[in-house]
């Protein structure tokens, strides 16, 4: 686990993405055929001087090499190849996605496997979790604890992301000198599972420095549209087929144009993480940080979170397509947080708006996304009194396994009809409108993240926390039962985590 | 005029796209309002310290800036703003397409015009050539000269193009790191004319100079085209779109994808080049440099084809479309060299190839286009002896005028239905295949260029020949009488040189 200080004017959040992008751009994904490549392509950095710093193989065919520097790769791709079948796939679209694969040279199979377990590389398997083992569980706490372990991110989920990431930059970087490709949503607001979809903002502006009034010299471009909906369109367009032709392994190419938020779908291939590229700017970006300094401000929330969305998930408040007139993950965050918020283990947006300082304001297109980064300062000033110790910020939160009774409990008894859940306030705040929910978008006060629920779906919600609630806070609760499917004839209770994401009873 | 002299193994055509080349990525094209902009900004480059090497102002409203070296451009980027206008028109699609403008600041205007006629900068007119004029002219030559003169590249024309060529380069570099976007056909050759088409063979494939099998590591592709052609298409029409987004002034755009080379199309607007874009190797860059090659050896050609093709255009031999079942300016560039071979002012192909040497050895998918590039060497060994002044290398050639009328006698006599016109033999060859005309390519012998010209318009052609011969060697020959339109209702004879090429009477 890498340790972040606060440092400069970047907030914890945004040296994480720094470090990590970083990261990323040093980086190489190689397919490989198994774990003898690997120490034989290991060996072979090594005499050719080219230094590696971390080797992430995930099973059975993926190596994730990061090296010491940028100019490692560079003198790596003088060593590279291109494969020798027809003519079109000689064409050396190459540098910018840094995607290759070993060749059968006979020779792998004499190396030894066993070297690999050294400190240099970490291996990571597949996610193979059976619900079936909570079964045995007695304690609340333990249950959540194993369930959280073996769905969270793995280091190589992360560097991945990380990555494909980079290579979209990479690619457009030449048109767009000074473009950024963001990651935000789960991947990184650390709610994500394994297997979580990727969501890029796109920013192809660059923010001036200077006065551009005062420039003698302006760069012409073509008027070719008549709004930037227009021009994000045709944009994201062209970016779906330089993807689907540039980058290895892009595969289930979707480009959903005349959705609010325009954005092209992808699948990277072989590894299986969904992309979805927008162009729509730092606000969802702004959200990630938000969320995160939830999960930093109180540490609990992630695993209350994991089990929340696998409970709605199995009980059919979520569904595995999106939008729709139904929940969606990004809510049960928002609902958690609040809950949070009302036991004060967690500031109100407000709060983190007040102590904002200078270096942490941020505006767009007129939108204030300015809050408080300063993990410190928000628990030594907002987090409940009782439970912080005030000299050493250790608290003493209840365990998250009553965390979790008590969440049921407090929507259980909560009236929906009559409230709405308010992260900017941190309380219940009286709803304006007759949406049959109301959770407000803490970053556009105004805004319904719940408008398209309706009230059938709101219903199922408020039945299942009530079920949810008498299940989980009786004599001797188990999470099984919680997190168990509504229908009968599962074959069998063991199956890969992220299936388990996408299936409900309808 | 720059002076070229054999240097390393570039031959003197590969030597001047190289320099031109470099000469148009120091460059930038800036839109301006008049002169006194132009001089308003070279004194803003001169107090910026970005040193100017070359300014060429075309009237009205072009100018383009050849600095000193390419950091200058990095520098000048620096201070280059965006429109301020709609917000999607500030995306800063920039560094790539180095095309400018300059922003009134309502001081211009005040600047001195007259300070403009120095060294540093040259000026352009568009032309507006009169063929009335023809008529005073009684000398054959002179006339011929006349129209040289009026149409051929300007040095604005010829920088223009590698601009455009360097451009497209820059666009694609980062996804094809050592990508070219080569020149060739009428804009190269030698036998262009202002306002003639941009023939650009965008070569992606890397020549790989080690042994690509030896490679640990390949590059991974995706395998998602089943022929080079397809994989073509599918490029040609990525890059077709964002020459449309990316390309400021880019207009028109046109893709050919289902025609036997597929090209895209698209207009540089208000400078009014097209552009034709493919993707189907070096052949035509070559065939470029033999046409070249026949220029260098006797420079009278190129007068002489500026007559023919604009004959061939008046009389309706050749269309302003291409392809169809008529001749084409190529064919009849290939007529000429053939009938100077006749007289021995030029070698034949199969002399230059004999000569080649080992750096002149040029294949590519197993075609063979290598050719001797010495023109001292061909010169003196191959050139008529008569008219050769073994010593100097002088060749006392019959003037151009003299030359055109024996072009018409020579093919007034010619059979064309028995005989092939041969540039590979430089003497008629009997006909192999019954194709009305039969011109042979010489890069590819048994291809015949005209192949697709049929019965009716290989008559026109020996019919309009005979006429010309007729018209040309009469006692007091007239070079308007033999460029004269067909179509009687001409309502002026003053117009633009660039539309008299596109007009004939069908
Ligand atoms: N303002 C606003 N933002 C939304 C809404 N839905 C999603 N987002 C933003 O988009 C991000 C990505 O959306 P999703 O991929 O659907 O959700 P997620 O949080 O990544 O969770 P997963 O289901 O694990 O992908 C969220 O984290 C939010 O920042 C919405 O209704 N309103
Ligand atoms: N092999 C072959 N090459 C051709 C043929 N037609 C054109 N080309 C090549 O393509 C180049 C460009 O073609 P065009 O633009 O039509 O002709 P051009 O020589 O540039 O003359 P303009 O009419 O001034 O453009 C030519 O110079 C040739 O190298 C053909 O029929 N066969
Ligand atoms: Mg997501
Ligand atoms: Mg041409």
């Amino acid at each position: 686990e890498k340790k972040y200080g606060r440092k400069g004017n970047l907030s914890l959040f945004e040296q994480i993405q720094k470090s990590r992008s970083d990261e990323a751009s040093r980086s190489v994904l190689i397919k490989v055929k198994g774990k003898s490549d690997v120490s034989y392509l290991l060996d072979e950095f090594k005499s050719k001087n080219v230094p590696v710093k971390c080797a992430c193989y995930s099973e059975p065919d993926h190596l994730l090499v990061e090296f010491k520097d940028k100019d490692c790769i560079e003198k790596l791709f003088k060593g590279v190849g291109h494969f020798r079948g027809n003519a079109f796939s000689k064409i050396p679209v190459r540098v910018r996605t840094r995607y290759l694969f070993k060749e059968d040279h006979g020779k792998s199979t004499l190396m030894d496997e066993n070297r690999l377990d050294s400190k240099s590389v970490k291996i990571f398997k597949p996610n193979d979790f059976d619900l079936g083992i909570l079964k045995q569980n007695t304690q609340l706490s333990e249950g959540i604890n194993l369930l959280w372990n073996n769905v969270k991110l793995t280091e190589f989920d992360i560097r991945l992301q990380y990555f494909i990431a980079s290579t979209l930059k990479e690619m457009l970087s030449n048109m767009f000198p000074n473009c950024n490709a963001s990651l935000f949503g789960s991947c990184v607001n650390g709610f994500g599972n394994t297997g979580c979809d990727l969501d890029i903002a796109l920013d192809l502006k660059q923010k001036s420095t200077v006065n551009e009034e005062a420039h003698v010299l302006k760069f012409l471009t073509n008027q070719r549209f008549n709004s930037e909906r227009e021009w994000q369109q045709h944009l994201l367009d062209i970016i779906g087929n330089m993807v689907w032709v540039f980058i290895p392994g892009s595969g289930k190419i979707n480009k959903i144009l005349n959705a609010r938020v325009p954005i092209v779908k992808f699948q990277h291939n072989n590894t299986r993480r969904e992309c979805d590229i927008s162009l729509n700017g730092m606000s969802g970006v702004k959200m990630a940080e938000l969320m995160f300094m939830f999960g930093e401000l109180c540490p609990e929330i992630r695993q209350l979170v994991t089990v929340i969305k696998q409970w709605a998930s199995a009980k059919g408040v979520t569904k595995d397509t999106q939008p729709g007139p139904w929940m969606s993950n990004f809510m049960l965050i928002m609902m958690t947080a609040f809950y949070l918020q009302n036991r004060k283990l967690l500031p109100s947006f407000r709060q983190m708006q007040e102590v904002a300082v200078e270096t942490e304001r941020y505006t767009e297109d007129g939108n204030d996304y300015s809050f408080s980064t300063n993990i410190d300062l928000l628990k030594k000033k907002y987090l409940s009194k009782e439970s912080l110790d005030q000299t050493s910020l250790e608290r003493s939160v209840p365990d998250v396994g009553t965390l979790l009774q008590d969440f049921f409990k407090f929507y259980a008894d909560f009236d929906f009809e009559k409230y709405s859940i308010s992260v900017v306030e941190g309380v219940p705040v009286e709803k304006k409108t007759f949406n049959a929910l109301f959770i407000e978008n803490p970053l556009d006060v105004e805004h319904n993240v719940s408008r398209n629920v309706n009230a059938q779906n709101v219903n199922k919600l408020v039945k299942e926390i009530q079920e949810g609630h008498t299940s989980i806070c009786g004599s001797s609760p188990m999470l099984y039962d919680l997190l168990e499917k509504r229908i009968k004839n599962v074959k069998s209770n063991s199956f890969n985590i992220s299936s388990l994401f996408k299936e409900n009873d309808g």
